[in-house]
């Protein structure tokens, strides 16, 4: 969900003090178009920008469709000035958002090809300003939004486990937090991995191991710990996803789907 | 220049209502370290950020620089808990502006080796609540700025010619406009583009030409109107930016220099 | 973590457009002091607003400590205009979560008495604007901060139960969310308790229920599912507490912990 | 009146950044129910939870009006996914003015058993960032605000008489502040009270006397300076406000009807 | 008091995206220096946009004190950087403060020539956003800041008056608002303002009434009800404040304090 | 165009924490009336503040026009408290921004009687929260808004020409900056503004320069470079501003256009 305060800054910081072009009378209509195929995200918030400006918006699109070019998001109808004020700052929503569910869906399409069932996540690697809008996009994409923000996961990492080591770590991070907060270790090597599942972790990362090593470490834990879920993670790429889905393991993590999504294509125009 | 409310706000947004693993005391020493080589961006706002908390910052490289994988940033040294905090926005920050950067840079390049001189521009196709972060970072891979916000420049579009006319859109805007703001013609044709040289554009962009096209135009606007400033925009990538280079034309725009270039891989380390 | 725009907001909240009485020259110290027993909650907040209107302030206890009548909490030293207008928000800040905190370890030692391990957690009825201070000051009374926002773990209630059904409800909400995301069902009887554990959610929630069918709905859970944790809701008090500890439930949750605690009295004293 | 921007941060602070429970569509019909007797205050701003997220809410009750269990006091009408999203913060809100107005109408009450016409007041131990909302359900409950902020009214203290002794202080603000703000002395005794008085305060605070000394102070002030306001203060709860009451003072003022006051309790129900 | 916020949306407006004559690098001293002579004000709020940009800055005349051409007010040293983006908007409240402060000033010696102890008052006719700033200086310059916003002071209107009547407008406001709060009745004839000090006005506005009028509403009053002060308002200017402090009112207020005072001129040098 | 969070803060900083007079039931109609002749700015922002309570408001007259004494330029109609509410801020936007449209109108037309085309324009110094208000101001009066903020042209400064000489900085700034912004060199005598001029300004101003030099400078400029624009600046009234209109200078700026305009008086009556 956006916010009113939110809106009012993209649109005061891309107008600026006095907007001469947009001092245009009467009403007009709007569409806003995709220019290339991919996956709808950021539908809502576009639409919110032109009614955030009294412009009526009907999205014709949800988050999470397939769209070609040519497709048709959003209709607009209303003021003539506040549809052209609004306009660039909902293209850029739209296409950046887009943008992350396009790459995201096709990391998770490859992923499904050698593994049914993995998960392919986002990170905290994400645009300041626009987390909120990334999750939501991820998971449109057919992506897991992993954890939303530092609160909603326990994530112990190498100096948790240098100041306290790593059983200890488990056991105090349990205690502090709430039964609503699940705890994932962050692992270096197999063995590391090992004794996280053991002494209680939700979730183990493998932290940027190779496909074979990952691999090895995935089914030993599935042997030892089978209830215990386990992330790779450390610069995937849609080149090597399918690599370490054949790797058994349960989520696949790329801070690449937020943070070097091109942005999908879209314009808009008005007139009849 | 960041705030210290958008700062807040990305801290915020990131840390959520109860960080527990941050809840540690004592100093530490950081490193924002390079992870591939690239050229600086973001920097300034990186170290802010770590400021805004109290944490001591020191830049060892600027803006523009170019930068190796090992190469170290940001210095940071105080409190470990503040540091922790500060640390994913620092890296989400520098990671995006250099990225930025860095694919700029690439199309400087690539462009000056066809043509001196021409200019490689950014466009209002900016990820929003960036707009000064990303247009600085174009800055620092060696691109133009151009126009920052809605009010510093007047951009002619078809519906203004549609509905005045060319002439009289230009006169008028020329009237209404501050001596200090220039103007700028959208034209679909060279035809289109000389009557807006001659009425008294600024600047006339070549919108959507092919470089063929735009060459030929080029040429008979160089020959009429030698003062006014031709830009090409519309699609153009890293692929085809040789081509709009060799044209002759004054300034090469890209709205994938902000919307769609990848990170830059950063990471942060604490400890001696 | 306090943002500076929130103390910006409460101090300019408290002091108006002009106070003459504040206005007074030169430095002062002054300490943060307890009029009455209580456990420590909210002293980072207090100290905080102090250090945002550059008076220094050191913590002389922690959260979570007991305190008592006449022990210093925050000792500053810095403008005596600076720290006259600090002084109330940081007051009812200290007094507020202090008094959270301290009806926290009421109902912890209360429930403590009876069962070991049971966990009493606050709930999402808190002070608008204070949802973060509040849960930490829950946490500093040796309570569960539960789920921080509605994002954190999925909540399945009544219309979700009446519109898809529960073992349909479930497995939807399983796929739309995180891995890092938790299920808990809000269960009107312990039949419906039993579904809800056996169709995979993580927490049941017993609500409004009497302690007797608590129990009983526990012991059934107990064998069947194991590993599902149980919680009780609905208007508990200081005064049931223990008959709900007794029960062998996992989690207690109680509104009253944040909306009805009263406040510990603070005072604020400067001079030597 | 709450603003745009309050209820903004109020929702984002409770919603997170993805709320897959309230993805529902359609629209629905709502209820905010009191489930226990008191007196009603925080309705418009309840109502201007939903109001902010386009849901219709029309108020039944109005702040001040005395309400039992199962009275309804706002319905509402429009989106399902908005009313979802609003509720939790609208119940928060009436919740918490109601039972400020509901401790303080105790307070009134009481203290009208004994005397016609004694005030009973707020201070400024509120809640940050709730002072409007808190100061008008005191004056729901039939209370008196009191100060509003600093700059509302000279309070002059114990500092500033130990710098400029009394007389001299009441001669300076008076000079200092304008006509349009009165000014009350904080007296330690009855003789400095009679000394406030004939030094030109508008009323005079007869700070943690107990009732007997009240009462005697209150007895000299009215003989000899009859215009001069009387106000009783210092941890003085319900169950000694009669006492104070009964010593002829014109205001009793206390804390905790705003800082301790225990929620009302209301829900929000669904479905026609 | 100035907020960070307040300051960070100032220095915004004025900075834009990307202001390169400000990358400069080193340190540099500074001097805010008045051009022409009048009365201070607005000082503390230029130093603080120079400290909350990290630059040192020292007062050296306190809001209220006379100036002459060439006087520092302000001396700096910091970043150069900061100080040239620190120095428009310091340079702005300053000389709009000052200028309010000037205008004060002139009112009030003028009216003092005829009338010991008159007090000339500013009205809610401030600028948007600058309401603290403005009422400050108006203090600055001898003048009284007369209510700070609405609920500083109830002023009984026309409206009010022809809905409930004159004395039971009085009344029911009487009943309504705290003690803390006094209670203003405007009036449109003499024989209104008799009714309203009857009634139990602490204040009673003379609106619009010539100076000759004004002083026989006034001496009736200050028979029957001397208590009560007189307030004469209504386009008072330079040229007649005079006429109106000689017909023995207590106040006069004018909204051209604020609304109409000439900048006082300042400015901002650097170097040794 | 202004934003929801400007407004609210402006209603907040006017209203307090408990406005009592506004609270009053039903609708009303209302009319913003001019009280005196002028041009009409600030009627949009007006309008503004009363739609954003929900007040519906019409403008009856567009910015720039010249309007009389009696003539209604904004009509409302919804909540009479709303109305009550939104009328001073409304009030206050309206007079100050018709102020300075006015005064501008006023140096215009004085302008235009000795120099065709001459233009007559604002500066940076405008009050601090309203740059946008006040240039537009400045538009409406027949004014040029000249830069809109610091990113929006260069200007060279006395500062630059010494550190780096005046040719280099006209060369540097010209290869850091974008094409859409123009470079303006503050020159001190004749001679420097000639040097600027040929090392390729856009526009040069001739800072504090009596007429006569003006005109001597221009004439020098006005044949050897003659595209060069020429700016009047320096403490420049509407006692002089025919003497630098009648240099044959491109463009006059003066501060007092935003800085020293008395507001514009209007009124606002409520009832049909």
């Amino acid at each position: 969900m956006l916010t009113a305060s939110q809106i009012d800054r993209w649109l005061r910081e891309d107008i600026g003090h006095h907007d001469v072009t947009n001092s245009v009378g009467g009403d007009t209509h709007g569409r806003l178009v995709a220019k290339e195929a991919g996956v709808a995200a950021g539908i809502d918030a576009a639409a919110a920008v032109f009614d955030h400006l009294g412009v009526e918006a009907d999205r014709t699109v949800t988050d999470g469709d397939r769209i070609d070019a040519g497709d048709v998001v959003v209709q607009t109808s209303g003021s003539a000035q506040a549809t052209l004020r609004a306009e660039r700052v909902a293209v850029n929503l739209a296409g950046h958002a887009s943008g992350v569910a396009t790459r995201t869906r096709e990391a998770v399409d490859r992923a499904e090809t050698v593994a049914n069932g993995v998960r392919v996540a986002g990170t905290r690697k994400t645009t300041p300003g626009l987390r909120g809008v990334e999750k939501r996009a991820v998971v449109a994409g057919g992506g897991d939004s992993h954890r939303l923000d530092l609160s909603h996961m326990v994530m112990i990492k190498e100096n948790h486990i240098a100041e306290m080591g790593l059983e200890t770590a488990v056991k105090r991070f349990r205690e502090r937090v709430s039964f609503a907060t699940q705890i994932e270790v962050e692992a270096e090597s197999a063995e590391q991995a090992r004794r996280a599942a053991t002494a209680g972790a939700d979730i183990v990362l493998l932290d940027n191991m190779p496909p074979a090593e990952t691999a090895e470490a995935v089914d030993t834990l599935a042997d030892d710990t089978p209830d215990v879920l386990t992330e790779a993670s450390g610069g995937i790429t849609l080149d090597d996803v399918t690599d370490y889905a054949a790797t058994g393991i349960d989520i696949i993590s790329m801070g690449s789907l937020t943070h070097s999504a091109p942005s999908l294509d879209f314009s808009f125009r008005t007139g009849e």
